[in-house]
């Protein structure tokens, strides 16, 4: 007997995903993952430090729902349409399994996240995309003409940074039969948020994570906004307590104390515009980006983008190359760091190209 | 559009699996869902406090390298042929990802834990049992003779709490076309373990927790031990970061200070003893337990399980009942608590005894 008789066809031939680098004790600069450049404010260590006791013996809440209500009070939205994931990778899990049988489509645009293709084949589904059009709007008849029971849309989309209007999410959920998913993974440094739509839109869930404005990566929380029958749903795939005690309280305490968060937001913003000019005045093609991060065209007919990584790498900056995608080949890019962080990112890009 | 054209047959048909009940403030005794009476080592905490930074800001390592590194050391194994879990149910769930097709089947010796079938249904299998004999042993050739492509052997088992001879598991992985999944949630209770036998058989799996033993059900820690190559297909199942970065502190510390437990776990297996002999003396029929629980008959013509459960329930000490089982149904399960508690849960048996 060998391994090929055991496991899955489809798990078999995957590749797998490949996580962002987490480099182990050496000192670069982390422009890769697009975590926050910030600590969580003091409130949620102090909340986390003061759960560090011997009831780390017992359970946690098996649906989260200190987490559920908190969320709750901040985004004025009933408890029981909310979902706790350990991450929203969790949740985009939990969501494929909910609706997703084998051979069944689901769609995206194109680029997107890269998740959504490996958490498809994983499920047996089919993973199928259409680019965005150039306008940076949703191409909503090719992805409804697929007959997907999945549509995801990442706003503001990963690696690009675009924010496609809310009426173009709209459109798509009154115009296919499967359900939408508006990954909002970035949805705290955009211009607005597509909660509002959950009160008239059925087929519509909504994904978050504390990884990135959060600050709280290390805790893996995600939350899913939808209506209460797909909550109920969604509740059986859930792995039983699927939240530890911790980031449950991490949860609550950043949930509680997101004031905190907004000034953190904010410089973040700032930092990304302005760097965005910065590289653009310096030969770069970089668009406007409602992330955390900007994806910037390399000046041409200099280094490539690989080539950017590596020298990067040297000086110190880690950022992020996607090398298998045509579409990204001369494209880098970078999470938006704290002003002292962008101020030597762009003196490494100066003496890069001085250099060269 | 209902939600019926949405979610999944096999998932709108579920019930979904209940965890037991976690009392939230109310002052009873949990003894309910055998967790650790006693609270983490010392250490434990200490290094749980000072994991709590800002840098838990960015990514957790995905692996848990450090947790399979600690675990290598303490059972004497390679890292690569360990697979770390949001706790073991998560092991449970990427097992079941990386085997099971539509359609193909899961089998398991009946009675066992409850959460298998939920799992399997979710992911489209077809769960079936056969009886334990009535020595205890596996009922080998009718397993193998539903050709599943995993075989799940709880050991000890829940909710008897007995544990299989280890020559059983030796003659069904030898006799399975499958894999077999030794699931020592309760295996620091036993009298031995497993672990030896990966050595020499491919399609073994061995999971453990940290929610039993390790008294840390509130962190959601498991431990998947398997052939590297089968680990190698369990990561690409693996959620990217599936351990949130104090999870994996907290098991590297328990890991390394695994002398800390050994009293605890000591002084379990001893009441757990000292309270079967007093129990039967009583009129409960209660088999040898390996586990940190009992699975106790209740003594005849007077009050049922569920009427136990709701008395003793009443005077304090929460236990759990099985009712929908036909072979459970006169059983109710203790988990085993501390001597102080376990006197006072055998003076509300003796006064439910004699009120009765």
């Amino acid at each position: 007997m060998t391994i090929r008789q055991w496991v899955r066809p489809n798990v078999l031939q995957m590749a797998g995903y490949t996580p962002g680098e987490q480099p182990q004790g050496k000192p670069v600069v982390k422009l890769n993952t697009n975590e926050n450049p910030f600590p969580p404010p003091q409130p949620v260590l102090d909340a986390l430090k003061a759960a560090v006791d011997g009831k780390l013996r017992l359970y946690p809440e098996p649906s989260a729902r200190p987490v559920r209500q908190a969320a709750g009070m901040l985004y004025g939205i009933d408890p029981d349409q909310v979902v706790a994931g350990n991450g929203s990778d969790d949740l985009l899990t939990m969501i494929l399994r909910t609706f997703v049988d084998p051979g069944e489509v689901v769609a995206a645009p194109d680029p997107t996240y890269t998740l959504y293709d490996p958490l498809t084949t994983l499920q047996g589904g089919q993973f199928h995309t259409v680019p965005w059009k150039a306008d940076n709007t949703i191409p909503v008849s090719a992805l409804v003409a697929l007959n997907p029971k999945v549509i995801f849309i990442t706003r503001p989309n990963a690696p690009t940074g675009h924010a496609t209007p809310l009426s173009e999410v709209v459109r798509l959920c009154k115009s296919t039969k499967g359900v939408v998913v508006l990954d909002e993974a970035y949805g705290d440094f955009a211009n607005n948020s597509g909660l509002p739509l959950l009160a008239n839109h059925d087929n519509l869930i909504i994904t978050r994570t504390f990884s990135k404005s959060g600050a709280l990566a290390g805790m893996r929380i995600g939350l899913g906004f939808m209506s209460r029958d797909i909550a109920l749903q969604m509740h059986k795939v859930r792995d039983s307590y699927n939240l530890d005690k911790l980031a449950q309280v991490a949860a609550v305490a950043a949930l509680e104390n997101w004031d905190a968060y907004e000034p953190l937001i904010q410089a973040i913003r700032q930092q990304r515009n302005h760097l965005r000019n910065q590289l653009n005045r310096r030969g770069f093609q970089v668009p406007e980006s409602q992330a955390n991060f900007l994806l910037a065209q390399v000046p041409q007919g200099r280094r490539s983008g690989k080539e950017w990584l590596d020298d990067l790498k040297s000086a110190g900056y880690l950022i992020r190359y996607f090398g298998a995608d045509p579409r990204l080949t001369d494209k880098i890019r970078i999470t938006i760091g704290t002003e002292a962080e962008m101020t030597g990112f762009l003196q490494a890009v100066d003496k890069l190209l001085t250099d060269n």
